[in-house]
């Protein structure tokens, strides 16, 4: 890849094919930052996004310990059964970090690894997040031209991931395990709201009881909120990975949801909204790099703070100077 | 005002001398949107600016018949009894439309209007969130100036008026009735991660069984979520406006709130985040109305967002496209 010029013709043509290693290829070639590859991968996509789509996008996310990955095991193996084909992604801006953490245990994923009907891709990492969304809203649509019907996109959820995840997929599903009662305690802001299910996992044995009233928990916690676009009232389900348990009750949510949201017509907006709000997104995050990013607006910004704390001037008169410098600077 | 050049110099003496007609005159000049007016509102804040900022300011949200203007009036009349000199202002971004119903009933504050250590503003209304922010930013420092030492901003919390209002408060209070049992129901999303207290109004007569449970209730909600950055905790009280119960205990919470905050710093920790935050919001409101009201950019994206829905690019792609097109019309 480093060495050569990529044939992009011939790596799309054997992607659209399934073929699994040009996929890995293609993916490898989405994930560089280098600029020389900046046409190639240009028009791979330009390949691919006619065959992209055609897929159900599921996000998965949850602490630590919660069981992702035998989960997922249990998950796409059952998916497999019925004959998908699954990918499995990940995002985690923290990898650079923690070394990637995620979906490094694949002794959990043994089965799901070795079928020939799931692709496995560990971390699209990156510095800012909006790179990472690009590679991996790119993943996704390389895996989709490549055949795979369900995507599984997993998220340990530091920081913004989760809404990340949650902008680029079709159905939100978190993992919880049962606790000591106050199961609402410390969960993290806002996910409630993007979950279209809560899967209490772990649900086996002496945990069945504790797994339950969790359960009930959650569902009078829903009911605080109010009634999403959709019409999607979001449903808690048990669920073991380890037994394979309720496995099947959860795929068999998700096709209602997606029948539900497919006939009227909020699947399709929701995709088109995504689009819209990475497209506003993208453009909005390079205004601001381009604006604070300039050096005289650097040095500008900072007397214009200590103006502030001074109480020479308010936050709008500064922020006016500011955009006068800037758009002189542009002349 | 309008037919004369004022005399900012004059203005300005008369105001940081409590005049209240020169502070009236001097926040009509504030909201008055004319560029003729531009020079004179820069040179009367300068020249307020170094005697703004010694106040409490507290915003109040509830919904419309929570009692709100009641509850002013009984509150009000409070911090005077306590030597307190106090400014009422309202922000409702939906004055334009609805005519301006905050504020208006004046015969609720009866007492308080006639006060000369009140001073009451109705409505600073606006077409756009950032206009009434500065006119109400502004307004909060020429009352400062004028030598009222609490500031209370209501708001009906239509849209996103609440989030603005607590991002230029120091306190924000949130003004509920009890219900039939299920008291979380409906409330706004993200409102309850906002308020220092929440105040169970009308908690008189047959409704303090309601109210008492009403309290173990939000407590209860209270506890979900994480601990504030400055230490909070926020409480429930009960109070009931009409009857003049419970609001001396509202003021002792807010001055153990205050003394609490300055020990620790908080508190003008937040006022100068509160400030970061207004000057990045400026400018980035800016940037953005600048790119997206370019001609040649408007149908750009439309163009643009077409082929995305035709899978010809991608949301990125796009972006750049986008952003290439508006550098190269700034040249």
């Amino acid at each position: 890849l480093r060495r050569q010029k990529v044939d992009i013709k011939k790596l799309s043509n054997e992607l659209l094919n399934s073929n699994l290693t040009a996929l890995s290829q293609a993916i490898t070639l989405v994930e560089s930052q280098s600029n020389r590859h900046e046409d190639s991968v240009k028009k791979l996509i330009e390949n691919c996004l006619p065959h992209a789509g055609n897929s159900v996008r599921i996000g998965i996310t949850g602490v630590p310990g919660v069981g992702k990955s035998t989960f997922i095991e249990s998950f796409g193996m059952h998916l497999i059964s019925q004959g998908h084909k699954v990918a499995v992604l990940a995002v985690d801006p923290s990898s650079s970090i923690s070394g990637g953490s995620i979906l490094g245990d694949k002794t959990r994923m043994e089965k799901l690894v070795q079928s020939p009907h799931s692709y496995i891709r560990p971390t699209a990492s990156g510095t800012s997040l909006g790179g990472v969304s690009r590679k991996t809203r790119e993943s996704i649509a390389l895996c989709e031209a490549a055949g795979f019907d369900i995507i599984l996109i997993e998220t340990v959820g530091v920081g913004q991931s989760e809404t990340l995840v949650h902008s680029m997929t079709d159905f939100f599903l978190l993992l919880k395990l049962a606790g000591a009662g106050d199961e609402l305690q410390g969960i993290k802001r806002g996910i409630i709201e993007m979950a279209d299910a809560i899967v209490i996992n772990k649900a086996d044995g002496n945990n069945i009881d504790q797994a339950k009233s969790a359960k009930l928990e959650f569902n009078r916690a829903l009911q605080l909120y109010p009634p999403k676009s959709n019409d999607w009232k979001p449903k808690v389900l048990l669920a073991s990975g380890l037994k394979h348990q309720g496995i099947d009750k959860i795929w068999e949510l998700i096709e209602r949801f997606v029948k539900q949201t497919k006939s009227n017509q909020s699947f399709d907006d929701n995709r088109a909204l995504q689009a819209k709000y990475w497209l506003t997104q993208s453009i909005e995050e390079n205004l601001k790099k381009d604006f604070y990013s300039h050096s005289e607006i650097k040095i500008a910004l900072k007397k214009e703070l200590l103006k502030i704390d001074q109480k020479k001037t308010t936050a709008f008169e500064a922020a006016e100077n500011l955009l006068k410098l800037y758009k002189k600077t542009k002349l």
